[in-house]
């Protein structure tokens, strides 16, 4: 079975159980007031829009690569890594000022419109921008206590708790640079790769992939060959969201492909464009960077401008190159086997030739 | 010795053990680039600015009091709590759009002043909010990591973890809450106390009572009685930081004593006033009640109807009616005992006696 169909099946097996989590909080929180009910329920929405589930996936399959013993839990708490995915990104689509996620409205623009129908007093952006701080915080929560809670012993769980911490916080550091680098006049490419490397090869791949291995029991020598396998896996997935970012369909995507240019982000596309561009082209690339009433029709020239500079076919390549080396890591420990490894392998050639 | 001078102490011993920590993570975020250091350095010097450290105390003296054996590693790791204060300070201080907290500038305050020296694009106010989310997020993983990571046993610190990440999403409902209540036209008394109960009792007291009692121990059935203290003690408290919010002085507060009113918050204060006031006075809390340019002589006006009305009296019974429930709660346990239990008797009445 290839990994897309692997993510399939697991998908399906996943989202239920993540139904059946928010069907226990979603009381909980209705009991507090009607405003914890609405909000909690917001995040079940928004948690269980289409995803791919990667994440979890990444987790649960590293889980059976390194031969736990509690598969059914090990599924089951896989969820926490999801939530925490809407943590983060609820915080994120407050700070690119998003409309649109998974197909559907961001948190903030939710509560701005329950602002305008319901209070009278105030900013309705500034009050939609609260709520979502705030339930990002809540999903932040919830998720680590999914964790904290589980059947796993608790050394294992502190462990992993710990990397998890760990992790977030280097997440964190890497968002920092991906604000600062839509608001600065220009970005280098190492600062690209370390915004690439802290934020999404660290959070999509190396937090689930340690998780999921600590949990199992995994030695701090197994985690290291891991990471090895993570980082460069996680960059080859974020030069290609990058590629979708730019390139992609809207409607597979299920957020605007003009939003990276609106924000000002630079890419790795952006900057290999700029490199190697005429100051004609510089300029039309320029003027597109973080204007907020970009068109498609601006949007196009940039898309040409990247494609005849060579910088797309350069992403691409990069992508490859990385896939490869991450492969590389898990060959050095052939002990590793079966279904997990399986995932492992055909997730990282996957993740580089999606179209969402 | 009373509890002001013990919380005094107490802080002459953990702010040495804040900067230590800060020293440690500090060189850490400077290897991963310069914006990390300036982030976790701003961090640090809002963590450190003059505060009571009531989370830190209220956790270690419980420790104390439920005969903890290792206090040394108690003290060190109550600095986890005054961490997760800052993270949750610093994204309410978004949320209320503070300028001013602990007698500096906040932190989207800083980061938009930054901006306005160093960046060119886009906007400073969205991306000071920007950072500000984030730099808050990593402190809530900077400060579960230290207890996570800390000395106490593994199951321990699994259980005292599953409650702080409880409490912590029953936090995030209390502030939804009170952020919901400053944009509506009218709030019940009813509603300002459980705000005060999840968003402050909570939080300021249960959170790091429980925490303190559990790493020492604790029976399920001395959490329930700690509890019993831990939420009339917090909910006073509250009630004496809204009357302090009103009627205190700036300067010892460290900040604005209008900020309350400007933001439309329902205090106890105002809902008595509301309640007992004549129409005419009515209408002068209503006009001042979310006015972002609200003088001092108009919310002079407001404290007089406060006083005038018998709101203010009544806010000042119910503190002392919450506070006395509290110590009847621990007087249910004569063998706890010693300097930690004479804490949480004294402290309860201070707080309610403080005048910052």
């Amino acid at each position: 079975m290839d990994a897309k169909q692997t993510l399939e099946q697991f998908r399906n097996k996943l989202e239920p159980l993540l139904d059946e989590y928010f069907d226990q909080v979603v009381p909980q929180a209705k009991n507090i007031s009607p405003v914890a009910h609405s909000a909690v329920t917001y995040l079940k929405e928004y948690t269980l829009r289409k995803a791919k589930r990667l994440r979890a996936a990444l987790m649960y399959y590293t889980y059976l690569m390194l031969r736990g013993k509690n598969s059914e839990e090990a599924l089951r708490v896989s969820a926490f890594i999801e939530i925490i995915q809407s943590y983060l990104l609820i915080h994120d689509d407050v700070m690119d000022q998003d409309a649109l996620r998974r197909g559907g409205a961001t948190i903030h623009t939710i509560y701005a419109d329950v602002h305008r129908q319901q209070y009278g007093m105030q900013d309705p952006v500034h009050f939609g921008e609260s709520m979502a701080i705030n339930l990002g915080d809540i999903a932040c929560h919830l998720a680590c206590d999914i964790l904290t809670d589980s059947d796993f012993d608790a050394p294992l769980k502190v462990k992993a708790l710990s990397k998890l911490h760990k992790q977030i916080v280097t997440v964190g550091y890497g968002q920092m640079l991906d604000v600062v680098g839509s608001v600065r006049k220009s970005v280098s490419e190492e600062d690209v790769f370390l915004v690439h490397e802290f934020k999404t090869a660290t959070y999509t791949y190396e937090t689930p992939i340690s998780v999921g291995a600590i949990l199992a029991g995994a030695t701090d020598d197994d985690v290291k060959v891991l990471t090895d396998y993570a980082i460069p896996a996680g960059i080859a997935f974020q030069i290609q969201d990058d590629i979708l970012g730019m390139f992609g369909d809207e409607e597979k995507l299920g957020k605007a492909n003009t939003s990276d240019l609106r924000e000002g982000k630079h890419t790795l596309l952006i900057i290999k464009a700029l490199e190697n561009g005429t100051p004609k082209q510089v300029k039309t690339i320029t003027q597109a960077l973080g204007n907020h009433n970009i068109t498609q029709k601006d949007a196009d020239k940039v898309r040409q401008i990247i494609r005849d500079t060579g910088s797309l076919e350069y992403s691409q390549e990069q992508t490859r190159k990385f896939v490869a080396q991450a492969k590389a890591a898990l060959e050095t420990r052939l002990e590793w086997q079966g279904e997990g490894r399986e995932f492992l392998d055909g997730v990282a050639d996957y993740m580089i030739n999606r179209e969402y």
